[in-house]
């Protein structure tokens, strides 16, 4: 298809979250996604979708179509002018139960302005509660061979850009092991729309065959009460970057989004001890020691 | 004293926050401050207290006295112009272990610029789980007294300014049931320096015996499982309102503060149930019914 509109590109969307859906109920085995449908006064709405299972122990996988006027104080936040909008997409957190398995977040969209300006933004990331090397080159192997087959300049930028954006500036510590991230993915460079959607297209097809592979390998590993309080401090980290850092969350709850979709990726249980350490040499320390811009898993 | 410098107004903070942990040591039984002094490389440091006892499951009283040189960043946040700045206080949120308690705050400041201008800034207010009537009158009553002593216009005024800073806009609720907050206190009005610091001195020494008066009425009392579930969720809103909307936490972490002190406001464990709602006629009901600026508790 050369000829993608906002309407097909949505439905593409809308299709991506379905078969998520699908697959991540059969993954868990237990847990059913509740469906919470919205509509924007403004124009536009969503499809909240929330699960609550074994695998998952909090998980939303949300589509949403909005339009309308962009507002003066959204289109400096976008850093574009004011005008018509355009504006859908497929975003999901999965925090599962057991701290042996990461947390997983994915978003693709697209965006328009003014029925003429148009471009796509999406990425991956994961924040394993503990970080398992093997994993983390399986991950970022796999984002790579998705970048490679459409751009080789891609994996090394998105994944700088990824390095750079999910990065916890007050605890000066990545939010986990990065990923992929990108913006505004238009004409630039010769690229037409029907490549840079097929690039988005792909990226948001490999979330199941990634989580699937993550699960497999970590969702039946034993775990201690201690292992539970370290992923309860984590989910912590991973709820100051939502709440302070991440520019989608602070868009959505400045310009009244729907704070119950917005906010579905904080975890059940978050905690903070003042000053928390860990024990040297533990897995714990590990991962501590890791979560930063240089760490390279794919060597 | 008609003659209040820097350095008597910092040693006066000083002297508020031991006698503080002196009494909230001795109203906890079991709690002991754990004190960190650190140093800021540009100028100045603090003195960071946490508690972990038996009525406070986690509390900070922290005092700092910063100084240097006001960045470009910090000076448009805090609306004036760069300089030479100095700034002093004493901060505090104590988490109490049982629902049944409520979550307070307290904060007094001093600020200087350019070794001529000086401000007073601070605010009490309080976060029950469970509102109280009886408890937010007598809140309300105290904080009005203390206000009435120094002028008129002042608990009209702070109370509003309270209702309008503690209110999470995202949620459409107030943090709690308000209180006082104020700043810029400085020579307007015709007020003098010693009448300013004697109205923020009076506010700071009413910490003490509010949450005395609190503790006796309600550190006693049962609860049940689910009413500490009720605690946890409503900490989540409590981290939602200090990581996404208090603009002393934002100004704390964009301009690089001590991590670990500012956020000794977040709670030991917090919960976030999507769409997570309450009985109808519940006393979580008559709580959250509550948490809006109209609410009277004087009357």
């Amino acid at each position: 298809m050369n000829n993608w509109t906002a309407e097909t590109i949505t439905e593409w969307f809308k299709g991506l979250q379905d078969r998520i859906c699908g697959s991540l109920e059969t993954l868990d085995g237990k847990g059913k996604f509740q469906e919470d449908l919205w509509v924007r006064l403004e124009g536009g709405g969503g499809r909240t979708r929330i699960i609550e299972g074994d695998l998952i122990e909090k998980g939303g996988v949300n589509f949403s179509e909005v339009h309308g006027v962009l507002s003066e104080q959204a289109a400096k936040a976008l850093h574009t002018q004011p005008g018509t909008f355009f504006a859908t997409g497929v975003s999901i957190v999965l925090h599962p139960k057991s701290p042996m398995m990461p947390i997983i977040h994915m978003n693709v969209r697209y965006f328009e302005m003014n029925d003429s300006i148009w471009w796509f933004g999406g990425g991956i990331d994961l924040t394993p509660h503990y970080i398992v090397p093997e994993d983390a080159k399986f991950f970022h192997q796999y984002l790579k061979s998705t970048c490679d087959k459409h751009h080789a300049d891609y994996h090394p930028k998105f994944k700088k850009w990824a390095d750079d954006y999910f990065f916890i500036k007050h605890r000066k510590e990545t939010r986990g092991i990065g990923g992929i991230f990108f913006d505004r993915l238009a004409g630039q460079d010769g690229f037409t729309k029907a490549e840079r959607f097929a690039f988005t297209q792909d990226v948001g097809d490999s979330f199941v065959p990634i989580y699937e592979h993550l699960a497999n390998q970590n969702r039946d590993l034993p775990y201690t009460d201690q292992e539970k309080d370290w992923q309860f401090h984590r989910r912590g980290r991973y709820v100051e970057f939502n709440l302070v850092w991440d520019r989608g969350t602070k868009f959505g709850l400045e310009t009244n989004g729907r704070t119950e979709s917005i906010l579905m990726s904080l975890p059940a249980q978050a905690s903070w001890t003042y000053n928390h350490q860990v024990e040297p040499n533990s897995r714990e320390a590990f991962t501590l020691a890791n979560l930063n811009k240089e760490a390279d898993w794919l060597k």
